[in-house]
């Protein structure tokens, strides 16, 4: 394939998968693995896996790709497409649109926006979305779990409980994030339940070929690839790939937006899940994380992915 | 035109234009019109003009689309684009591509980050920009005003004297964030000629027909839509375009990504630009600014014309 | 008494607080009484009382000066008193000695200098603190209560439980700020065993006599004014002050300083504590606060009393 | 003399003297020599000087006591001596009286409080007491050289051209205050003219012996020691004190009051001046800084003369 023509044949994608893996090889085995919990910790760095999914129903791996890892902050995305189904607009009056600046800033704009998270995809605006949730349903883990499941078109996937509970016992920084935008009056659950719901989002056990599958309805207008069905309207699946464009990679949205080009969401587990508008879901993991918190071999390859191929919204 | 279904043809978008217009006429007059120096505090507020060019050459608008108006931080594109063809990727190196968080935010990042400012469309950014403009041309102001000539192919555009000596009499702001800027030695020319380009690139006078032609080549990956010519590379212009999303409308990028989901650039003269990857560039002008500094009527119009047209890189 | 002309006699004191008295009493039943817990919420607006206990053994009194009310983060002095002599000087490695500039700031500050609160009289500080004090004794709680009685001359002193219970239930923002500490690992003890020693100094109820004769050790040199015994050394007594002089009142410390010209210490129960080294201790209370949480009529009251009686440390 | 008891007399403070010289001898060497401007970074870094003015019209001095130095910020408390005579009460109108927290917050703070500086001893505050002296007077700079020779008891005492131009020269930070206070209305004069005023106030030249013979009227509730005459009323001697005391020493303030315990203020050239109320002005001068600009060997001076002499307002 030309580098510079978008393409998403099968026969295409494989060799670009191949060219990716080639071109991070060297890389793999550098930053550093998640270390706050043991389950985090004890994976091996030099885990390298990458899926594809388009449209057209194919699937694209390399590596490890069927590997189940701790999606952690992935799943926000998940949770907001919930949340946005349960409660509409009115979403926004409680959690904002915007990026965070960087990570320095996050509690001091939670302080001067009197609760207000940023936006979604930080860990204070995941506790008001956890809220919500909670809110609309009595039985919100298993309707996330159901949810998951479904998208991925896989009934295996499971939260795991060793990972939830190492979250909660180190979660010394959620447990204020979550007390604090309490205080503020925008939770309106129990912030031990809250966190015992977002440790267990964060608990997620996919691999890159059930993220892959997953993401899809993100790049067909919020439509089920494999239904048909609506899995949320057209424009609110829009607003998610915006919300990934601005505010998927904590304090390096703007490099993600400039290297990258496409709507993205990272998490501490080393995956990163990319959509592109009206053609694939990537997926790319690899447990060793560069100074902001992303996999900085799944960032190098997708760099390289979008070059070879010339996908990008831009 | 199917509302929700892309389309680009000329009757698609003369009837477009139409809708939007009548949808944006009840807010025409509200906001308010920068009053910060004479020039611009004299503009009508109910003035409002659309242009759309197309990469097929159509040229579609709709009221004062012929009007001159003071495009000021549109500018910081152009200016942007000359730097990156003086100085290549060390650019990054004195200016950061990461979106700012807010307004309130700048000075502290600038003071943490030690005079790096964090992307060049931020004021102190364009600061930086203009440094690398008049260190690479001893006839900088001239050159600048030939490309964009060039780009609108229009060769009456030119910079309203009164305006920029207006700007630096109004502009102890700039004053100080330039030579905060200065005091990390991020500055290599004299503060004062910094300035004095910086408010002259701010005072030029150009219409939305002028603008919508003039950022044509960043729809068309970097190519002159009329000589076929490169004015900057591929990679270059899908970057531009992607900093347009992340930080072309100073506070509100994140709102804009959600709504509109297109690279915008808005200036507190009332205009702003928006970029149709391979496709279009779309212009509104309309000087009531909302409590961001962005055009009131013209951030609805283009909501508008995203919604109509379907047209959204998500 | 001639005011300016400093002077303590007990004559001249009892003249100088009726002309407090007469002085504040329009200004009682301004201000906000805390709202935030029921105990306090209860307490009339119209309270006040004032005692002046001096190094000579006299005790002056006005209004409601033996109505004990809730100390609140008047406590704070005497936990750091508690803090310095189990600790020493190690306890500067794990809080600072630098006003926080303002309440905005304090968060920021804490993720800026790595969960070492800014100074020992703020929240986060008073953790530290606390968490101190629990390391150094197996009956923490008792040491403190025991300590308080004593100095105060007083076995009937207590901690009102409805108030720590209280304090716990609407305590979000203290809970957020332990276990912000606690994630820069600067708490040893359990967060909420930390929490739980805090929220119950806090419930300490005292009247204006009894802080006033419980505050005369450190105008002493840190002597204990009835048995000539050391409570602490000169230096730390010193230290003390000069603390509660430049941290004592929350965003209000050089305001204080510049009006009263002493070192103080404030409680959102509407005591204020002003110690006159070598001459005595001033309380007043009203619980009616001030936008910064002060207590308006009692700020008003040693404004007036210091410039009656010329008594500053300037 | 014991140490821990406060003494004045002539034979005491010499010795006092003595033994400060030889107990910071070992550090004199240590810290920077301010180097932003090459008059200070010219100043061998192991001169060292102090003197000791008493009410009863002693001075004691040691070392190079006679040498003049740049006095830079200690030239502040000068010009608010001058402004509040002015403007009296309604400068507070213009200016805050809280400790600015830290350096790092100064530019937030002013864009937060609306060009409000936090307090006349940072250099925005410095800014708007030098605009308030030049609106009061025609010959605003004589006037301060007049003020500052008569209180030195020294008409030769001078300004130091080479050191004005010098700091405008390198001065952009100075700059950028400035003019962002100016954008928030809050200079009244032409900005380069404030600017021109402050800078020649920072290129005071005098000697230790001339700064505490100049301070002694803070330490003598604004009276005159020679004439006997009143400079300042009381109140208002007393209030400059309790600024330096939480104002004095950038973010060192805190620190200052815990170790010294005294109103203090320093400048960059190396000198240090502290206010002893109702006894004498002690002054120090070593040019190396220690990490926050204030004198190193100065620091450790003024805590050894309090810890000898006893000497402290808590």
């Amino acid at each position: 394939m030309n580098p510079g023509s978008p393409s998403s044949s099968r026969a295409d994608l494989v060799e670009v998968l191949d060219q990716v893996h080639a071109h991070v090889r060297p890389l793999i085995g550098q930053g550093k693995v998640a270390s706050y919990i043991p389950r985090l910790a004890n994976v091996p760095i030099d885990r390298f896996g990458m899926a594809v999914a388009t449209l057209e129903g194919e699937m694209i791996t390399i590596g490890a790709a069927d590997e189940p890892f701790s999606i952690q902050s992935i799943s926000k995305v998940f949770t907001l497409t919930l949340a946005l189904e349960a409660l509409g607009a009115d979403l926004w009056k409680r959690v904002g649109r915007e990026p965070s600046g960087n990570a320095f800033n996050s509690l001091v704009q939670l302080e001067r926006e009197r609760g207000i998270p940023r936006n979604p995809l930080i860990n204070a605006g995941a506790h008001v979305i956890a809220d919500v949730i909670l809110s609309s349903s009595p039985n919100a883990r298993e309707d996330l779990l159901g949810f998951v499941r479904e998208r991925a078109d896989n009934a295996t996937i499971s939260m795991d409980e060793d990972v939830a509970r190492s979250e909660r016992e180190a979660g010394f920084r959620n447990i204020a994030l979550a007390n604090f935008v309490r205080s503020f009056n925008n939770l309106d659950n129990d912030v031990d339940a809250v966190l015992d719901f977002y440790f267990h989002q964060c608990a997620l056990q996919m691999s890159c070929v059930d993220l892959a599958r997953a993401f899809l309805f993100l790049a067909n207008r919020g439509v089920c690839q494999r239904s048909g069905r609506a899995v949320i309207n057209p424009d609110r699946a829009k607003r998610i790939n915006a919300l990934m464009m601005t505010c998927g990679t904590y304090d390096a949205a703007g490099e993600f937006a400039f290297r990258v080009g496409l709507p993205v969401k990272s998490g501490v587990g080393g995956g990163i899940v990319a959509v592109v508008p009206n053609a694939m879901a990537v997926v790319v993991w690899s447990p060793g994380l560069d100074g902001k918190g992303n996999s900085l071999v799944g960032a190098a390859a997708l760099d390289r992915f979008t070059a070879l191929t010339g996908l990008s919204v831009f």
